[in-house]
């Protein structure tokens, strides 16, 4: 199965927090792992990089929010079922960090299975950690191949971090790791061997047709739906309108924008 | 959402024996679990029934599986990679176990995650505890509606349970939950809102028209077929040919066989 000259690129796709530790082996110095937590999180996060965020730090705890937020002259923010966090003044909406609020400054995000994915494969050091959402699809999908390009064995694989709802499966972070395996697969030099990247594409491809509608069916949707958050739900499910990938920066612990 | 007169029966999906623990506030006594090992355990057990076993004992190890058989006089068999466990003179596939070997007797079966679902189930005391595979999929899903009739509420819910491959989440494990949750759908009398169950259905549409052809891509079958064992393979995904339900004895820690 493997090409020569050691170029064997893997896709590999895990759905929840709780089965990453399946992907240990293959986090090494040339595996790129993307966190996805489309709604909303990693929306929020390239939102905030593209109104002018000077990175954005993701933390647990509201408490350890308003800490780190003090410390950087940041912004602080979160939800907490998809309400603002108690505590805080600022929430989850991606359309929340505009440039007026954020006024160059770092936000500092309080989620909870997002920060988890990202210390969980932080401590396996991989090449690169970035964030991933419909919002920064194309970019996601261009960086990974530039990526691949630039390594010195041409090799380059990836893991699709779904960070999901309380460790269950989730339509919409599998559906964007489905589009993005969909699209390193048209490529042709990627291998897509994973059950999971099996599943998600075929997902992805009964759904592409119109995100928006097939995704109304999924349970956060629902959730966010009865909060009346439409206008979050539409940007959320629009691909491609920001052109950045957050890149995770492992000295400041800041997801830092890196534009294409 | 809530039908009225208690007559909510929800259809769950669990990828992974790893994200049982989330499922466990369902498991009722209103609530059947499935559990799913397409290749090969689950449908070995629909075979060996079909071929007259008075029953089949899953157990995790070799040497229970030799003890166990031993004390029912029954017939030991297992796998370990695919192959006949060492240790045993039979494997895990669903052609070996005929009328002949079997004489009648039970056969007791060394499987690892199939083993570990059964014994998960059980501590939450589900109304049932079934296996299901492609070659009992009518069976399956006219077992479960036929419960449902019988239920003084009319409810009943239904977990899903895939064994996966070492707790990875398995493609033909998933197809099948997705073909279960497809046919229920068309009753209309089960709600299927569980964001992994739709994935699956989603999966199963997109593969119906060939399972063979669409599940060759599937890790474990390319595990099985580097061993050839295509007949095996075209067994386990044909769907429908065996019309019994393998259920869950909690006295006696047998699977007997209702025929429908």
């Amino acid at each position: 199965m493997e090409k020569t000259g050691g170029e064997l690129s893997k896709v590999s796709v895990c759905l929840s927090p709780v089965l990453f530790y399946q992907y240990a082996e293959q986090l090494d110095s040339d595996c790129i792992v993307v966190v996805i937590d489309v709604l909303r999180a990693t929306t929020t996060i390239a939102s905030a990089l593209n109104n002018g965020a000077s990175g954005v730090k993701a933390v647990s705890e509201v408490s350890e929010c308003i800490e780190v937020a003090a410390q950087l002259n940041g912004v602080a923010g979160g939800e907490r079922e998809g309400k603002v966090a108690p505590g805080l003044e600022h929430g989850n909406s991606p359309l929340e960090y505009t440039r007026e609020l954020l006024g160059g400054r770092p936000l500092v995000l309080t989620t909870t299975n997002g920060t988890r994915l990202l210390n969980l494969a932080q401590k396996h050091s991989p090449k690169q950690i970035i964030t991933g959402a419909f919002v920064n699809l194309d970019a996601v999908v261009t960086h990974i191949r530039a990526e691949k390009k630039l390594s010195e064995s041409n090799r380059l694989n990836v893991v699709l971090a779904c960070a999901g709802w309380r460790d269950s499966v989730c339509l919409e972070d599998s559906m964007f790791a489905g589009a993005v395996v969909s699209r390193l697969r048209e490529t042709g030099d990627f291998q897509i061997q994973c059950d999971s990247a099996q599943t998600v594409e075929s997902l992805y491809n009964s759904a592409k047709s119109d995100l928006y509608e097939n995704l109304k069916s999924a349970s956060h949707f629902q959730r966010l739906a009865k909060l009346n958050l439409f206008d979050d739900l539409r940007f959320c499910l629009t691909p491609s309108t920001i052109n950045l990938v957050p890149l995770f920066n492992v000295d400041t612990g800041l997801l830092i924008s890196k534009v294409l």
